[in-house]
């Protein structure tokens, strides 16, 4: 079953030319990670306050978060992201991706 | 060519039970409606805060939005839905619908 995933985070509007420049550009290592721990059709969508939403579909997120948290790509990834999050009190963005709740869905 | 959208609008969280209850019975004409007008892999998330976002895929999100709003069944359903929203001015959600940025995307 799959399940959809909408969480939301938030960075620096300052730094949001150079956040575009890299998720032009993500790791290659770093999408075979997202893909091998079930990341599926993932985006990310940027509004000009800073406010960050991802959207991805996968067996079970939890379970996904996990997974790619114990890769050590993820772990570099995220120390080179660390400067661009907001409000995130010193954790890593991918321990503050809390899912929204759907409420509504039609295929 | 599919267009991935994203999409953000806000309701009054006080009211936020009897949104999702709607929204766990949608008009079966108002369902179809949408599938005619090309919203595919539609969903709606809501936050505590208030904050409702959209996801959706299409081939084009004007066309999408510009067919569903020349439907019958949409009219009356964005009237029943009017009470529910914030900070809309008194424009139409379905108006209101502005596409965030898509700065990140892995199939």
């Amino acid at each position: 079953m799959t399940q959809r995933v909408c969480f939301q985070l938030r960075i620096n509007p300052d730094l949001a030319d150079e956040y575009k420049e890299r998720h032009a550009n993500v790791w290659p290592e770093m999408l075979s990670a997202l893909s091998e721990t079930g990341w599926r059709n993932y985006s990310l969508f940027l509004g000009s306050d800073g406010l960050l939403t991802g959207y991805l579909e996968c067996d079970d997120f939890e379970t996904s978060v996990r997974r790619m948290g114990e890769t050590a790509i993820n772990e570099k990834w995220q120390a080179s992201m660390a400067k661009f999050f907001v409000g995130l009190d010193g954790g890593a963005p991918d321990g503050a991706m809390a899912p929204l709740e759907e409420v509504f869905h039609l295929d």
